[in-house]
C-alpha cells in the first residue's frame, strides 16, 4: 500500500488489525523497520486495543520511504508500504536537540531558548479547561511545558482525572497491565495540540503524588509502561523525556539502578533520542546527570545565582524548571512574587541556564495553573514572554556567561554574551552608572537600558567609562585606567538589564 | 601614689616619664602587673611620644587594685600604686564576649545583637566630619562599627588622612617604626567617643587599600605594630580585633602563617581576650575560622540564606558584616536597593548570624558613609534599627534558625526561635496563609504580622490550620493532618515577617 505523503517530522502511522484475545499489551511483540535508500530504522509498535496494532514513525528525511512490520504473531508480521515524505510545514522545525554544549536547537537549526511552564495535570482535567489551557497557552510565549502521564493526588489536587491511566481488575484492584488506551490517545491528542502551538511537551513519567499506586508499581510493570509509553509517543516530534518530578521521593520503591534503567528502556524505544532528563525534589538530591543516557540537566533550585556552577558541574544544559512559583499559596515553593520569578528568569538565562515558570495562586475551586492550567492570574508570565521576544532578536549559539563561576564581579550581577550581543542583568543593583563587561574596543555599538518589569527597552546615555581607581595590593593599578570603552548611566533602580550591540 | 578611682571596665592610666633618646618604640619594654587580692594581670605599656610611657588597664572587678611596673628602664621600673574600681556607670555594660555558642552578651550578661555599619576611614576625615558621623551615629541603631586603623586609598578615597600613621625617615621614605603618636592618640579619643554611644569598634588593623605601603610592611614590623595597637587600645572596652578587611588581598605578602601569628600576638598583649575574627574578600577565602584564636566567624558573602552553613562549618558566631550595601555607585558591592539589604539583614539574623550595614550613595565631594561617615542618605539604616527594637523587646538566648540548614521549608524561608519567641520572616514569599513553623500546642500566643519595610507590628488574624495533604509516596498522611494549632492570614504581599511569644 502506498499513502499520498506526510511531512517532514510530522507522525506516520500504521494501525494493523491483530489478535484481542488474552492480554495483548502482554503478549504480542510487534515492530517494524523504516526504510530510506540503505538506512533502516527499527521502530516499536504497540496494541491499542480493540485488536488495533499500532506503529508510529517520525521521519526526518525527505523523500520516499518504505515500512515492513516484523511480529511472531502472523497477522502483523510483514506488512509493508511505502509513503512520501514531503518538506516540513510552517512552524514545524522538528524536535530539539542540544547545541553547543549548553544550549538548544531544533533540527532544522532553528535556535531554542527554553521558556517553559508548568501545569502537572492539565491533560486529566475537564475538557473545558483543557481547551481553556490551549487558548491561555497560545497567548502567551512559553514554548515547554511540563505535563505528567499520571493524575495528581496532592492539595488543591483532589478531583478525579478525566481518565484512569490503568483499569481496574476484576476484583476492583488497579492493573498496571491493563492500561486505558483511552487515557494515552488523549494524551496524544494533547501533545499534538501542543505541537501545533509550537511548544515542547515536557512529559514526566513517574512521580510520587498518588492515589492510583503508580508511585509503587513493581519493576517489571514500571518497565512495560516506560516501553509501552516510548512506542506510543516517540514519534511526536515535540516530545522531551522528564523520567520524573521529584524521583528522589520515590527513592524507596524506586531505586538508583531502577532509573537508569528506565533512561536505557526509552533509549532502546525511542529511535529519534529525544531530549531526557530528570528532576529533583530535595535541592542536594540531583541526578548525576553526568550520565550517558542525559541529555540535559533538569534542577529544581530557587538559588538560580548557582546556575552556572550547574553548568560546571554537568557539563550539559541546565533547565532549572522550579525556581519556586509566583503565588500565594502555603507551600513555599508555591508563593514567591511575580518580580521575583522574573528576577530569578533572569539571572538563570544571564547565567547560561534556562528557567521554568509555574502559577501557585489560590483559588475558590482549587483550579491553580501549575497543576490544572485554566488561565493565568498573575504578572511574571507576560515579562517572561517579554525576555524571550527580546533574547530571540539576537540569539546565535546561546548565551554564555560572562566571568568565571565567582569570578568579580559576575557572581553577583549577571551577565552573558551571545556572539557580538552581551547583556548584563543588574537586578537588586541599582547603580547610577555601569561600565564592567562593556566592550573595550570602542567600534559603533546599540546600547539600550531594559527595564525587565516594565518592559521597555530605552537608547541608553552613554558617558565615559570612569577611571577606576584599586589601588588594591597586588593588584596595583596606580593611576587608574578604565573598564570599558564607555559606561552607560542609570536611574538608579532595580531590575534593569544592559543590551550591547553593534550598531547596524 | 593612690587614685580616687575609676569605674568597672573604664580604663585605667598609667603614666610615666622615661628617656625620649635613641627609638623608644623599638627599644624600651615596659609592662605592669595589676593586683586584686592574689589575682595578677600583666598588662604591657607602650611609648606615647616626648618621653612619656603608658600603662592602660581595664578592671573588672570592684574594689582595691594595686599596680607595680618592670622596665629594664629604671626610670619606668618598680612604679606602683593602687586606686578604686567603682561600679560601672550608666550604659557601661563591659565588653562583649560570646555566648551560647553562636552569641554574643556583655561582661555583664546583657545580651549583645550586633547591628554594625561600616565607616572604613572615618577617624581620618576632617574633624567636623568625624563630629558629624558620631552625631548620626547617635540617632541610629547600630552598635557596632568597622573602621581602619590605618587610612583608605580607593575609588572616592583619595583625600590626605587627618594624621599619618607612621612618619617618614629623614629621607621622606615611611618609616614604620616611627608611629606617629598624635595619630594613635586621636584614634583612641574617637574609640571612647563611640564607647560613650554604647557602640562596638570592630577595629581594622590590616588592609589593601593603601598608598603608604602599610600592606607592604615587612613582617617583624607588623608584629610591633599589633602588639603596639593591642597594648594601647585593648583596655577600652569596647574594641572588637578585626584582623583584616580583605585579608586574602594580602596574602601575597602576608602569607597564612603571618596572619595566625598577629592572632596570637594580640593573644599575648591582650589580658582581656576581646572579640577577634578576620574578614575575607573573596567568597571563596574564608579564613578558618575554627582556629582557637578566633572568638567568631566573619563573613563578607551576598547569598545570606548560606548563614546557617557557616554557623554549622564554623561552630561560632557568624558575623556577615558585608552582605553588599545599599548604595548606587559602580561597583556591585555597593550598589543593592535598600529593600535588597533590609531583606539581607532578616534572613542573615532569623538563620542565627548578625549583619552589618554600609551605605554607598554617590556624593559630589565623595562623601561616601561607607567609608567616611558623615550622614546617612539611604532608607535601610532606619528599617535596621526597627529590626533591633523589635528583636531586643524578647531577646534571652539569641536567634536560633528553625530546623536543620536545608531542611524544608527553612531553606527556602527564614525563621528562628529565641527561648518561647518564634520569628519567621517570609521575604520574596507571600503566602495567603501560613502555619509551617508556628506553635502545635494550643496556649496562649500573642501573634503579630511584621511589615519589615514600613516598620508595623499588627496583631495577626488567626484563623485554623490547613488540613495538609501531602499525598507523597514515601511519606504519606493520608487524611492528612495540621502542621500547626493555627494559622495566619496574610496579605499576599512581600516583606512580612510573623512574630509568636505566649500571651503575657
Amino acid at each position: 500500500m502506498s499513502d499520498t505523503g506526510i511531512e517532514k517530522w510530522g507522525v506516520y502511522e500504521v494501525a494493523l488489525s491483530g489478535p484481542s484475545d488474552g492480554n495483548p499489551y502482554l503478549d504480542v511483540e510487534l515492530e517494524a523497520q523504516f526504510s530510506f535508500k540503505e538506512r533502516i530504522v527499527r521502530v516499536p509498535g504497540f496494541y491499542d486495543g480493540n485488536g488495533t496494532y499500532k506503529i508510529r514513525f517520525m521521519p526526518d528525511t525527505e523523500g520516499t520511504w518504505s515500512y515492513e512490520t516484523a511480529s511472531p504473531v502472523s497477522a502483523l508480521d510483514g506488512k509493508s508500504g511505502t509513503f512520501t515524505v514531503t518538506a516540513a510545514g510552517k512552524g514545524n522545525h522538528g524536535p530539539v536537540r542540544v547545541r553547543n554544549k549548553f544550549h538548544f536547537a531544533y533540527a532544522d537549526g532553528t535556535p531554542f531558548l527554553s521558556f517553559g511552564t508548568t501545569c502537572y495535570a492539565w491533560t486529566h482535567q475537564p475538557l473545558n479547561l483543557q481547551e481553556q489551557t490551549l487558548k491561555t497557552l497560545s497567548q502567551t510565549r512559553f514554548n515547554k511545558i511540563r505535563m505528567g502521564v499520571f493524575p495528581k493526588d496532592y492539595p488543591y489536587n483532589t478531583n478525579k482525572p478525566l481518565h484512569d491511566v490503568f483499569l481496574p481488575d476484576d476484583s476492583g484492584k488497579w492493573d498496571f497491565d491493563k492500561p486505558n488506551f483511552e487515557a494515552f490517545r488523549h494524551f496524544e491528542t494533547q501533545i499534538a495540540a501542543l505541537a501545533r502551538l509550537g511548544i515542547e511537551a515536557d512529559v514526566i513519567i513517574f512521580h510520587p503524588y498518588d492515589r492510583w499506586d503508580h508511585a509503587n508499581m513493581p519493576a517489571e510493570q514500571d518497565y512495560r509502561y516506560v516501553a509501552y509509553l516510548t512506542a506510543r509517543i516517540a514519534a511526536y516530534r515535540n516530545v522531551w523525556w522528564s523520567l520524573a518530578n521529584e524521583y528522589d521521593f520515590m527513592i524507596d520503591s524506586k531505586p538508583m539502578a531502577q532509573w537508569d534503567r528506565y533512561f536505557q528502556i526509552i533509549e532502546e524505544n525511542d529511535p529519534y533520542r529525544h531530549l531526557a532528563s530528570i528532576h529533583n525534589g530535595d535541592v542536594n538530591a540531583n541526578y548525576d546527570h553526568r550520565k550517558p543516557w542525559v541529555t540535559h540537566t533538569c534542577i529544581q533550585n530557587w538559588d538560580v545565582k548557582r546556575t552556572s556552577e550547574w553548568r560546571q558541574e554537568y557539563g550539559k544544559p541546565v533547565v532549572n524548571d522550579e525556581p519556586e512559583y509566583e503565588g500565594n499559596i502555603l507551600q513555599a515553593w508555591g508563593n514567591i512574587t511575580a518580580q521575583e520569578l522574573v528576577h530569578r528568569y533572569w539571572i538563570t538565562l544571564m547565567r547560561g541556564g534556562y528557567a521554568g515558570h509555574g502559577e501557585t495562586y489560590t483559588h475558590p475551586d482549587d483550579i491553580l495553573w501549575w497543576a490544572k492550567g485554566g488561565v493565568l492570574r498573575g504578572e511574571a508570565w507576560k515579562r517572561i514572554g517579554f525576555l524571550r521576544d527580546l533574547l530571540e532578536e539576537d540569539t546565535k549559539h546561546g548565551l554564555e556567561p560572562l566571568g568565571t563561576p565567582g569570578s568579580w564581579p559576575w557572581s553577583r550581577v549577571s551577565a552573558a554574551q551571545d556572539d557580538d550581543v552581551t547583556y548584563i542583568y543588574l537586578g537588586e543593583h541599582q547603580p547610577a552608572i555601569w561600565s564592567t563587561g562593556l566592550p573595550l574596543d570602542s567600534r559603533n555599538y546599540q546600547v539600550d537600558v531594559i527595564d525587565t518589569w516594565n518592559m521597555t527597552v530605552t537608547p541608553a546615555t552613554i558617558v565615559d567609562a570612569p577611571v577606576l581607581h584599586p589601588v588594591r595590593h597586588g593588584d596595583i593599578i596606580r593611576g587608574g585606567t578604565a573598564d570599558a570603552a564607555f559606561a552607560v548611566e542609570l536611574p538608579s533602580q532595580p531590575y534593569l538589564a544592559i543590551r550591547v550591540r553593534p550598531a547596524s
